[in-house]
């Protein structure tokens, strides 16, 4: 049995999220479907972390044990041949140790939110960013961000449906930065609750609109709080960028 | 009347290109649809470049004449609202004069080409890059392509639908770039001939894979000869980028 790793490109578009569901495609499904048509073996495919529907991945981490003998190159084209054509693209594979998790041996997980402020709508990146037509105060932006780095109690900014053991957790970085038409919001964290990064991007553009002051982003943080949340920012201008390992 | 300049986003992918056709959809009928719904009349829209099927556009330019009275923002939204859901965003509207033609007093045009190139397929791209695989050699492809810059007779790199009067053509730029995992190649040039772009990124492309000598590229345009093409670059890596006016 040979423990794999896989670097993971996909456009959440089609996907009622990364993990295996009753009701829809998945994208661990459809590489678990395409590993068990390459291998005839049942595996499971872990990920570092679990993206809901719609939300994109420009590099997910993720692990899988295959007992069959494969080379990294067999593993990689085949894999890419057989998810065809849903839109999912395996960078890269390589091997790791037995003990090595893609979710529990993660250190690090970051976000990108790609807003669009525009007047006109996405055309070519339809799907791929959230359209705020409104001017946005990018310095409102950065000072009620700069609240949320740091150890605190995210309850404000979790779901109703998160299942994680506590709701403190460090944010290490939420940037905001104008890249063209395009304001890239990007948070970095040793792990999130469910919908942390959503929530906060939605409070974040309440704040660039101007319906709220910058230190409300801290009062909501304080309030610990779910109703003292403005809304979910949508998952299609969402993107994991990145997991890191030791 | 008033004659309207419109600067225009496009993803080409659904589109039979940007020209009006008996066959399917095209980026100036559905413009000239939504204006027709929108006005009752039957203006025709015409665009600074004719792009191919597949073809995409960062910023057509195109201009229309229009006797209803509207405001820059009256069109520009209801534009955008009538065209969906097709993938067209109308980004500016303005005012011109009534001589100003988006085709024949364009003095540039620019369009981009965006090559991936690394093993895994595009993913969050496909149907916006071209993927080449094997790696390609930058500086070759760099060099080949100089041998095209300046006033040159480029029989070689046009279409037999070409309708322009004469081969001859001033290619003001020809840029290989890397940008991360892509490759851009940027165009410039007063006009081009039809598939003129995309034949020379064909070449280019087979210089970058050993295929062709750097020199083959001057070789080819010296043939004056389209059976010395290598042959065409897909359409759905090639972006019109914008269209220069005095």
């Amino acid at each position: 049995m040979t423990r794999w790793k896989l670097t993971i490109e996909y456009d959440g578009g089609p996907f009622m999220g990364w993990q295996r569901q009753d009701h829809g495609p998945s994208v661990q499904q459809t590489l678990e479907e395409a590993i068990h048509r390459m291998t005839g073996e049942l595996a499971t495919v872990h990920g570092a972390g679990r993206t809901d529907a719609g939300v994109h991945a420009l590099a997910m981490s993720a692990h899988v044990d295959i007992a069959k003998v494969l080379t990294e190159h067999r593993l990689r084209e085949g894999l890419n041949a057989l998810v065809r054509p849903n839109p999912i693209s395996v960078l890269e594979v390589k091997t790791v140790a037995d003990h090595w998790h893609a979710r529990f041996s993660c250190i690090g997980r970051r976000y990108l939110y790609r807003l669009l402020n525009r007047r006109a709508p996405a055309a070519l990146d339809a799907g791929k960013v959230w359209h705020l037509a409104a001017p946005l105060d990018m310095a409102a932006m950065a000072e009620g961000a700069a609240f949320l780095v740091g150890r605190h109690d995210f309850t404000t900014f979790r779901s109703a449906q998160c299942q994680s053991d506590s709701p403190v957790k460090t944010l290490d970085r939420l940037d905001v930065a104008k890249i063209g038409d395009e304001i890239h919001v990007t948070a970095a964290a040793r792990s999130f609750l469910h919908h942390q990064v959503r929530s906060m991007v939605g409070c974040l553009a309440m704040v660039g609109r101007g319906q709220w002051r910058a230190e409300q982003m801290r009062e909501a943080l304080e309030a610990r709080d779910r109703s003292a949340l403005g809304f979910n920012a949508p998952p299609h201008g969402l993107y994991f960028v990145e997991a890191v390992y030791p």
